[in-house]
């Protein structure tokens, strides 16, 4: 068992992370049953495969759950299911004190936290996240939200969880283009500041997809604690620090818009694609070697994901990316943050990244 | 002008008071202006009789507003205003650090707040309260909220506007039931633990009525320093002390309740004949001397407030009205927080109060 603290000034909080951990879940969650009952958050999916275990895990300890079942995908994270999900709350005379479970991905979670945030202003959550994506992004820094008719997650709030409960194990039945989608946040962190961890996912990305139990826990826990680190320094958003965790997401943003946020292009395929974009683009910049965009490159394409605009299947020219860029909601007074490289490891914020190259930079890919 | 800093650890602010004030909101907002224009909201009643007078503010220091108007009253408090409310402000590219101003009562300072909070996962907003009950009451604080099917202000957050700006003469075209409804939390102040502001209310209730402005302004300034000094103890309602401000709630709460929380008492009503009725109770626990509580009758009777269960219009049996106490937010742990004086300015919070106790109290108050 590893033990990650989150190191938050108001709410600090353990990221348990072991094989297996789900059967044990009674252990950690008995004492948050208020009257031998907790209330817990999944998707139709979720619900199917791995709510069983978990209301087993609760019946060991002597605790009963009512579930509330989100709509798989995207389509959970709306402002009817989030009325839906505050009513049903509200119904079972959920207290200020109480624990809400998320049991599921990246949505439920994200939804079940900003219900959490705002149902009688304020209650706790534990997060149980059942995808790799969620396991390594959604999990840590307390970023909760919904969509909305201008855009994802929009509208959302920061909301730390009490405890997140990580069992590699549930990545057993997930589909191969999600964990391939996951394993794109993994890389990012390598990336982003740790050389020596993106050499580990390139010794290892074999081992993790055929299913080895300690390397998919050990990329865990670095990611985990990579994301918990760079939180930690910047909980809210306001001094850049943060802002690294962002590296490949205004291109992949832009991916996503002309995708039209769909299952043709997974969050984390678009971050793929934009990860790779955003080395290539720091080698055109003449700050990076292009020797380090390729590796970068490589390794996600091993992973079986898109790191060129036809692979991402976006066909719009640069002017139009740009564009969507321009309304992505990291832009702050007229100037969108941007992310680059000066190679693997070495990654920084640069506030002065012309938008009208950037368009320049995407056609070129375009036809490349 | 006087200055009333809220001192909360995140975000302290100031609350501006003067007569005349909204003449010069411009050069206060001027600042907080993107692009030379902001993003107001308000509803159909302050549209008409305010807004006009607030766009010439901004006009003469050269700024713009769009305005978005809610319905009046507690309608204006839903989820579907909120998501109308929320996309409006997004397809006006609002940005994290942009300032919303909330022109009007409670009802628009609430719902701005929250939205406010939610939009980009949190931006500032100004408050302009434009009703008594506002001024003194909805403007301190930091709690934001709507309406749910469960209940009144389910669903919400706590969030401070980053200034607020109190123009006592707004007071002159509010209907004197609403300025009344306002006067009750007025008086709170010096019921809770300020004996001294009580009689300051009762040797100026005339003159105050009548609209003098030195004395609406003292009345408004001392109750805002009260709340501010009480929040600022206790900013998340962690530590009881800030449970001091539901005096008379609890009771108020059941009075709505059972009154369907419509325009047959106001919330200003329903807590002037809860703080009647919690000072009855106390005398009756043997714990507050009779004179005091007929004091503190006397008053809110004179100000033309209900103070007795009759009076407020409400039938309903004992038992019915602290069924509906036990689905009050409040309610924490299986116990109910009460607030009960041992005189005028000697309020405190009990929690062994019975509900039992409270019920048969309740059915001799039906009586008497």
């Amino acid at each position: 068992m590893t033990v990650i603290s989150v190191d938050l000034s108001n709410a600090p909080y353990d990221i348990h992370v072991r094989a297996g951990l789900l059967a044990d879940a009674g252990r950690y969650l008995e004492p948050y049953a208020r009257e031998g009952r907790l209330l817990v958050v999944t998707d139709e999916h979720v619900a199917h495969f791995v709510l069983p275990k978990f209301e087993a895990a609760l019946r060991d300890v002597g605790v009963a759950c009512a579930a509330f079942t989100l709509p798989a995908g995207e389509a959970g994270k709306s402002w009817s299911q989030l009325e839906r999900l505050t009513d049903w709350l509200l119904e079972h005379h959920i207290e200020r004190n109480d624990h809400i479970i998320a049991l599921g991905g990246g949505v439920v979670g994200d939804i079940t936290g900003f219900a959490a945030h705002i149902v009688k202003r304020g209650c706790a959550f534990v997060q149980i996240p059942t995808t790799l994506l969620a396991q390594v992004d959604s999990s840590v820094g307390g970023k909760t939200a919904i969509n909305s008719a201008a855009g994802k997650n929009l509208v959302g709030a920061f909301h730390q969880p009490a405890m997140v409960l990580i069992d590699p194990d549930l990545l057993e039945t997930l589909p191969t283009r999600q964990l391939a989608a996951g394993f794109a946040e993994v890389v990012k962190y390598g990336v982003i500041d740790d050389a020596g961890f993106f050499k580990y996912c390139e010794d290892n990305l074999d081992r993790f997809f055929a299913g080895d139990p300690d390397i998919r826990a050990e990329a865990i826990i670095r990611a985990v604690q990579s994301k918990a680190r760079i939180v930690a320094a910047d909980e809210t958003e306001r001094t850049g620090t943060r802002a690294l965790l962002n590296l490949g997401h205004t291109f992949g943003h832009a991916l996503e818009a002309d995708t039209g946020f769909s299952d043709r292009l997974f969050h984390g395929e678009a971050v793929a694609a934009g990860i790779a974009l955003a080395l290539r683009y720091s080698v055109r910049l003449g700050i990076c070697e292009a020797n380090e965009a390729h590796r970068v490159s490589r390794l996600l394409k091993q992973a079986g994901l898109p790191t060129t605009l036809s692979e991402a299947g976006v066909t719009a020219d640069g002017a139009t990316l740009v564009d969507y860029m321009r309304h992505d909601k990291k832009m702050s007074a007229g100037t969108l943050p941007f992310l680059l490289a000066r190679g693997i490891g070495e990654t920084f914020l640069s506030k002065d990244v012309s938008l009208d190259d950037v368009a320049t930079f995407l056609d070129r890919e375009a036809q490349s």
